[in-house]
């Protein structure tokens, strides 16, 4: 076993060389030779390595690492499959310290690919570096400023994403983008061939600026070491996990496009359950997951309510609670006179509270601020839609609710349901600026509250033993 | 039973008398007064009834119904529950043709507002006289110009809904917006104290304008007729529903909401899927589905291509479509020869057929064009995300696979799934110039092609009878 150390070289690399660096706009080398090039903080030093030697956006290449005279922390590898081997060899004679493979064409490809890849795994390892790759579009550590990939970079913030499939991570990081969701660490596995998932996992779990983490996966060659790791990383952090090849068509493409076998997905299930993790259905499930806990707060219990300006809104969201098991608090008398009095007398008494299509922000805010001071409930659920009518912002209702968030010290929890508000700038302003939580579709909210409720009872339970 | 005609007066009112008028910007009557007063095709004639009197909005309202001395097609009433009787009682009187009640407080509200819409349903049924509401946000025919609703008006196209809940609609509304989806007619039912379902669903069926029929319900009274309309109705055009209060909590919401007691689920899920309705889970299904009725011409068989530059992305529509029960079609020598001749050697030869990262708007289009022109495929599924790297278009994958469609007559269904790219604009633009399909998760994609499946086979089973 290595220790996490051993990927530091990865994510604060002081010294990197780009092999295979190019300015051919059509070649993916130039994007991630772009990309490293940027290096905004000024954090590592960049040395340029290609056949052609000369001139590369305006940076001196050499024609071998063997040239270069400082020690290398990370070399990118981006020359074709059939010259790896021997760029390897020399990259272990100059004793870099880590490696990324960018470059396709190994175990995807079959047994003769997957030879190659197992021989460089091996030299590797003999040698004492790390490797990440073959086949994958890089690495990310946004604080850091790197951007050794050649996808684009995320916002800062709190998720750190393990990602067998590139082209996943690249979709979420548009998804986050359009979300205000923000990230730390990025990293693409790819084939995997030495760096494995529960390494990244306990990287992940110690560093400080990573709050929740998000791994796409669709195949374990070492599904011990990451049971364990997951377990213990439950402890301190959630971790959310979507599984692709879950279906033996799945598994095929799956073998296709990274080279490795799906394992069984019950097991799997099973398995992510007992050690804590949470495991999500569908790519929209895995972005709501992570969403839930980038922005909203743990629970302190189960009970739930539910206010609405939107009849119908509610009644949906109510099947899934029920499908999902939830417990809708019934309000004692004391609670309903409160919520009374900030209520017209056409409103019934009841959880969800209809307040019918006349509840305005006024409405909202007191209704929602009664809830959050209330020790009735754990988890208020407001639901609206953008007004189409009476002149109303698309804002109003959910500037209520954040009042009285805010006023309430941010400590409930609470999972604003705007239907198909996604569009509206108004609503991702007040997103955007005060890290207010929206979701879109009443199941959308009621998977949030499951996700949170699913981690309140886990950490209930492990704090018990 | 009333003849489908006598819902026309609500469709295609040559007259309307607003019963309630207000310009005071803080009723909801405001919203419903402006929205007809718009009447851009000046079809009808509208006369503002109030009880103030005087101008509204420019026109000159009188006190009274009776007061007016042309006929009236459609009656819209607008005043507090505690007057709707007595107005309801003149418009009796005046012999108004169809009346709809948009104000709240009756049957949702308990026994004795349930006493009072059934007084008011029993006195319009014996004048002949036919009610939609009360408790809705009104109706809508777009190509006539008719707004008769508080809510936002759609674009025009072929999708025609009928709502229980109002919000439900409005929701739906911004969301076909934004996905460039556009309608033909829309109702909500409200309390649907006296026009019912099957009875929209009757005048939909015969809409020259209605291509697909979407369906938000919560309660039916008329089960019976229900799911002999609706067995009528699927040979002719596929109808979407979608159905809220499937669950104790969600029913005791319902019941709120509209006044009705939801049916036994599972009893209602069989006969939806014996009269070949199309039965959706949440609300992003019933956009799907509507949105590919809406888009995307029906297949003629069940075979289906994934083409891919976006490997996790098919590895998941794989799994969605596994548990789905699709056949991936197994591609002929001659035909692996063809597509080979537009791919890189490093591509393997199999469905999902993964290009990899480097397939470009070229590869797509040659790709795509030869699977359409293939009588080995039915339906194909071109995968892609937008292109974070190499300065491409976000929209050129998705171009060569439009070209490919138009240039072969538009016959076959494309489900083009492009993972995140619902903010692109220039994805956008595709799809409003040129009628382009766009899906943005693999699961949406694979919903797609499970309804056109569903569609496709329940035509064959009622062709063979």
């Amino acid at each position: 076993m290595h220790s996490t150390q051993s990927l530091t070289p990865f994510f604060q690399p002081h010294s990197i060389a780009i092999i295979g660096a190019t300015d051919n706009p059509k070649k993916i080398g130039y994007a991630i030779t772009k990309n490293i090039l940027e290096n905004p903080k000024g954090n590592y030093k960049i040395s340029l390595v290609s056949y052609k030697k000369g001139e590369i956006l305006g940076h001196l290449a050499v024609s071998s690492i063997l040239d270069l005279n400082q020690t290398i922390d990370l070399a990118i590898v981006l020359v074709p499959a059939r010259f790896v081997e021997s760029i390897i060899s020399e990259c272990i004679k100059k004793k870099v310290k880590s490696i990324i493979i960018v470059t396709a064409g190994f175990g995807e490809m079959g047994i003769s690919g997957k030879n190659v890849q197992n021989r460089i795994a091996k030299q590797v390892h003999e040698a004492n570096i790390r490797l990440i790759g073959p086949n994958c579009v890089g690495i990310q550590n946004i604080s850091f400023g790197l951007n050794a990939s050649f996808i684009q970079k995320p916002l800062a913030g709190g998720i750190s994403m393990i990602t067998q499939s590139g082209s996943i991570g690249a979709a979420c990081i548009w998804e986050f983008n359009a979300q205000d969701m923000g990230m730390a660490k990025f990293t693409n596995l790819g084939n995997a061939a030495d760096v494995q998932f529960y390494e990244i996992l306990e990287y992940y779990s110690s560093d400080p600026e990573t709050q929740v983490i998000a791994i796409y996966l669709e195949s374990l060659q070492e599904g011990r070491q990451f049971y364990e790791m997951l377990q213990k990383v439950t402890r301190k952090k959630p971790v959310i996990i979507l599984k692709g090849g879950t279906s033996t068509k799945g598994m095929q493409a799956a073998q296709s496009h990274t080279g490795s076998l799906s394992s069984n997905f019950s097991v799997f299930q099973a398995m992510v359950h007992q050690a804590g993790g949470i495991l999500c259905d569908t790519l929209d499930e895995f972005i709501t997951a992570l969403k839930t806990f980038s922005y909203v707060p743990l629970p302190q219990g189960a009970k739930i309510a539910v206010v609405t300006g939107s009849g119908g809104s509610s009644v949906l969201f109510s099947d899934y609670a029920e499908r999902f098991g939830f417990h809708f608090a019934i309000f004692s008398p004391e609670l309903e006179k409160e919520l009374g009095s900030h209520l017209i007398e056409l409103v019934k008494m009841e959880n969800p509270l209809d307040m019918i299509a006349s509840a305005d922000e006024n409405t909202f805010y007191h209704v929602t601020k009664t809830l959050l001071a209330s020790p009735e409930i754990d988890i208020i659920v407001p639901c609206s839609l953008v007004p189409p009518f009476l002149e109303q912002e698309p804002q109003s209702h959910m500037r209520g609710v954040l009042h009285a968030w805010q006023e309430t010290g941010q400590k409930k929890p609470i999972i604003p349901l705007m239907v198909y508000g996604e569009m509206f700038p108004e609503l991702q302003t007040l997103r955007r600026t005060h890290r207010f939580p929206l979701f879109f579709t009443p199941k959308e909210a009621a998977t949030a509250v499951k996700y949170l409720l699913i981690r309140f009872k886990y950490l209930n339970r492990i704090s018990r033993h």
